[in-house]
């Protein structure tokens, strides 16, 4: 007997390939998966302290009311225009799931986050991939090119270039596209402004945040998406019913809370993203302005692939896109600063 | 401007709905999601209060690889014929999104566990829905009514009846069945046998467990799945890059450890089945032989709805499932010994 047969889709696409996890992270400089180099807040520990671990027991709330109440207060809207969900991921399954298919495509940015591609295989969708300009910008006739698609995805800082499409931009594009429009908002906190008010003018908008990266919490699977409420009630039919675990739910709300540390570790993060910039634009590198936790650079030989590999054999691990454009760059996420020194000394030998 | 338009089979559909998740439990009998009524292993409270909450602002582990070792293990196969998720809620999601769309079809018995039929909508795939014999028994020919869908779900024991189908019944659907067959064990701790050993003999068999009944941890989401390698790589591709919270992952290895508490909990719940199916009877029920934690049971008038909401003005919350069949019943979670007293109060002045 022989496996049963999967989908075609599913048997022909690799998968979404994430950042590498090394096992053994104490020897290593992880600058690949745009993880906060910070700790969460210790409003993460209390929590987890005053967690009465026997009611485990128990199905959690299937809708996280008690996060949609706190989040919608946060952002002005009313609690039925919040979804939660399992990381932002989650979310980008859900919304997918609502929208494409054979007959309905995505259309998103390239370079862009490259899970959207894979969730357009995973859906059997066709997906349009409109070219970014120089200096990864936006085209001037990126909707005509989207034309025809149900829903445009595209990360507002982008990734992984981190740069900010302009404002006026964005209300043109959810203004004259005719489909939903899905903004990654997974750096938005890094960023000097964001998009979360569109949801209040545009019923085709959706937002979706994570915390995975301003709260310092890849590791525990929280996101979200604001969006209309009649929106948010079709997105719900496409969640697992219990997405997220009590864990994740306690600890989230707890770490919600604290605005103040979220500040704090959010100013330190920009301020080492400016000294990396700057450091590696005195070294000869041509780097992308970055609204992110991160940086997109070129290092001077154009050689993206060569830079990452040297890096390898430092123990400094950063992320490298292949590709006629990316494969010029590598993406270093913004580390401590002791993190970014060793970084600069690679750098130096690199150059030397 | 309006709402943009979902897919026409998620804007049709109206949602899987999860068994109710009461507020304020204390006042409350809840028997109506198959909870276990004990806490999970003492080991889940070391487990989190070892658990160094500073390093989640890391990505976890995208397979939990310790979990698949330990649970690969404890079943005689090999760490890549598992995969974990975040509940086996996610396993059904994966398995549906890489066997069934609208040219591939579902197959499940009625009833059954009804997400089944909401994932089949999800997909915008066919199913076909095959009646069950009298006792809730697989008619001889349910894989020439199965024909032509590229896999059958069901669930053994199955959910809501109770019933085991025999293993001799099982081995011969898995042979003749020209597709996948997806058995899920949600229950099968509390059974007095099980389906696992298939996955080493018939290339075609997913098999699904959950930590959120017999190991008390509905709050956690934890789940797997087995199956040959080649088919577990397909499965893999359609998870979500990080389905399993860092928490998730580290309860749930600390529970899954421990075996004794599982056989103890496991063994109280089976005795208080039996003293609820039998107290039942002997009060006028009409009980189908159970092999989970719950009971479905037909109360002397036959009137499942009349019963389930006489239950509610005293504060006890079972499950009722509308339908010809199903509609003469109640679901009823085994509970605490207290809370099976205060049910057979209820029963008595039911029927008097």
């Amino acid at each position: 007997m022989k496996i049963p047969e999967v989908r075609k889709n599913i048997n022909g696409m690799s998968g979404y390939v994430p950042g590498e996890q090394p096992k053994g992270l104490s020897r290593i400089i992880k600058l690949n998966t745009n993880e906060n180099p910070y700790p969460p807040s210790p409003e993460a520990k209390k929590a987890l302290e005053n967690f009465d671990w026997q009611r485990l027991n128990r199905y959690p709330d299937p809708v996280g009311q008690a996060l949609r109440e706190e989040i919608a207060a946060y952002h002005g809207v009313s609690p039925d225009m919040i979804i939660c969900a399992n990381g932002s991921d989650d979310i980008l399954t859900i919304v997918s799931r609502c929208f494409i298919d054979p007959d309905h495509a995505l259309a998103c940015p390239d370079p862009t986050y490259s899970l959207y591609v894979s969730l357009a295989s995973l859906q059997d969708a066709p997906c349009i991939r409109i070219p970014l300009l120089d200096g990864f910008e936006l085209p001037d006739d990126f909707e005509e090119q989207a034309k025809g698609a149900s829903i445009i995805m595209l990360a507002r800082p982008n990734a992984p270039t981190g740069n900010l499409y302009p404002m006026e931009r964005m209300e043109r594009l959810c203004e004259n596209f005719d489909g939903a429009v899905f903004i990654d908002e997974a750096y938005a906190d890094f960023s000097e402004n964001n998009c979360a008010e569109f949801v209040k003018k545009y019923p085709n908008v959706i937002i979706s945040r994570t915390f995975s990266k301003s709260r310092s919490l890849a590791g525990l699977r929280f996101g979200y998406a604001i969006a209309q409420p009649e929106l948010i009630a079709q997105l719900m039919k496409a969640k697992d019913s219990y997405n997220i675990s009590m864990l994740t739910q306690a600890v989230a709300l707890a770490v919600f809370r604290d605005h103040d540390y979220l500040a704090k570790t959010v100013q330190a993060v920009k301020d080492s993203r400016e000294a990396l910039a700057k450091g590696l634009q005195e070294a000869g590198f041509k780097t992308v302005p970055s609204e992110t936790n991160f940086v997109f650079a070129m290092p001077p030989d154009g050689d993206g692939e060569r830079f990452f590999r040297f890096l390898r054999t430092k123990n400094i691990i950063v992320r490298y896109f292949p590709g006629a454009v990316t494969g010029k760059y590598v993406r270093i996420t913004v580390g401590l600063p002791e993190e970014m020194d060793a970084l600069f000394d690679a750098v130096k030998e690199y150059l030397a």
